[in-house]
């Protein structure tokens, strides 16, 4: 089990036992299906080990806060799925694939509903700012997904906007998470902005790692096929680093690099990985990989409890920045 | 304007003067643009409504309410008009047919947000009831479209069946709507549940309406084709009440109006409402829209009130239910 044992299982006890209405089929069965393609729920432990992180530890009126914000995953991946046409996920068939966009699609808009359903019977008192907080990042993952969409169309995409757009689709859910453990153990505003940037530089950090991984990884350990981005010329980090830094001379091999047909997946890699090379895109992107990586550190260094409530915090970041799969 | 023209005013000042981010453009121009097609505001006015029924005319404070009522609304309209393939809505294209279907379903998903947005702008002490309501009628609008879509497989669907299926598709939001009033006005639990069961009634009495106008409309008043539904098979009310009384003898030339091209529309018209008529199909329907629009006056008359409090009511109630486009 990932993270905190104590929190996964509290988690995973609640997923398999949800009850959901026998009818309409079709629209509470993906629920139950998506929910059962287990990932490592990274994202509703947040929610607890931001309440302890104050102390906080009655896990009985963190639990719905956590499966709220784990609802609020699994929406977006079903939509995401549908938009990015995608077959898999986790290892097998997604929703839409399953039965069909029309399901997907409303499957998914019923699961945001329940996500806020959760968020309604978490403490009372909390429920106001828990909302604001739900709602503004709710709205930031949108945005998030919109530009990676728009950015697919684009090819001058800039370090900036690509980090902007990361951001938005996958690191303020941390954020917002941790966030909501804090807003739940009453901690003070000054404290919940620390933990939140804690949480989105973390996911920055993690999200520029996996880019790096796909190329740079160990094929040993990397648990998929190193180069996958380079064979679908996907536009990671390293392809906007390299982009920048691209000589004039260059220019012209690397777009015959990029028009190389997926059938020369393997010598598309490794003529990519040569230009990397040259470049220096791996110390690059690692550079900026560690700057996201400090900033999260250091925010929450500047959090006054005690050292011990942060144990779980660095574990977690520190497994989640130092894989290698 | 419809219903009361000082909520219409305040509604429609509200949603032209709506801010939303200039970027990305895809994810904010599709929301100016449905909120644009104006229809007739009746929800929004029913949160307005809702509240003054009890004597609350603080429109500042139940404006957010209202907003997020006409967001779900619309939320609803563009992932439904995804779903159900229409290229057209209020003589407009649809947002999936303007842009595509991504587009629709994420700006979709982002009106969704903002609908709750909105809820966590209304007076703090009624965020959680708010809250819970709103859930409850989301997810059964969503199980209403669900079932809809599951009917139009089906040729056994029965009147309870088809009942159920609009309570929850449509009529639930117009009882949340006036409940979410009732509860900024800090109306007791059962006036709230007397007023939604108002609306629901006279929601349900509104869609069966929509059915018998369909077919049995004042070609010169009624604004569209009269026999639409007949001519595309759609099974209304009557539609459903027919196939139920139909004899033996007539079951073979029911078929067989049912089987005629769109190309033979008017004759296909003529034929089924001589069917309809030969059965009293417009009688039993009308029978049953009038117990559903007694059952929701009988609701509001036991609400202990000031009768001129729910003069707005009543006549909106004599609008929808009297009129004949």
């Amino acid at each position: 089990m990932f993270g905190n044992p104590y929190y996964a299982e509290k988690i995973s006890d609640a997923l398999e036992n949800i009850q959901l209405p026998e009818s309409p089929n079709n629209l509470y069965e993906p629920i139950h299906y998506i929910l059962s393609l287990s990932g490592k729920r990274i994202r509703p432990q947040l929610v607890f080990m931001g309440a302890s992180l104050f102390g906080y530890r009655n896990l009985e009126t963190v639990l719905p806060a956590s499966i709220a914000i784990e609802y609020f995953h699994n929406f977006s991946l079903m939509h995401d799925d549908i938009m990015d046409k995608a077959p898999l996920r986790r290892g097998k068939q997604t929703v839409h694939q399953k039965w069909n966009d029309n399901v997907a699609i409303l499957s998914g808009d019923a699961l945001l509903v329940k996500s806020y359903e959760e968020l309604s019977k978490c403490p009372i008192v909390s429920v106001p700012d828990l909302l604001k907080t739900f709602n503004r990042v709710a709205l930031e993952v949108c945005e998030g997904q919109q530009f990676d969409m728009d950015f697919e169309q684009r090819n001058d995409v800039t370090q900036d906007e690509y980090i902007n757009m990361i951001r938005l689709k996958t690191s303020v859910l941390l954020g917002g998470a941790l966030e909501m453990g804090a807003i739940i153990a009453g901690a003070n505003k000054q404290d919940r902005i620390k933990l939140y940037e804690f949480g989105v530089n973390l996911g920055i950090a993690f999200q520029l790692q996996d880019d790096i991984l796909d190329t740079f990884g160990n094929p040993e350990t990397f648990g998929k096929q190193v180069g996958g981005d380079i064979i679908v010329n996907k536009k990671t980090i390293l392809y906007i680093l390299l982009r920048r830094a691209l000589g004039a001379e260059d220019l012209e091999e690397f777009n015959s690099i990029l028009a190389l047909d997926e059938s020369a997946g393997k010598e598309k890699v490794e003529l990519m990985k040569k230009m990397y090379n040259k470049y220096k895109i791996f110390e690059q992107a690692n550079t900026l990989k560690e700057e996201y990586s400090s900033r999260s550190l250091i925010s929450l260094n500047s959090i006054e409890v005690k050292d011990e409530n942060k144990q779980d915090l660095i574990v977690l970041s520190n497994t989640l920045l130092n894989r290698n799969k």
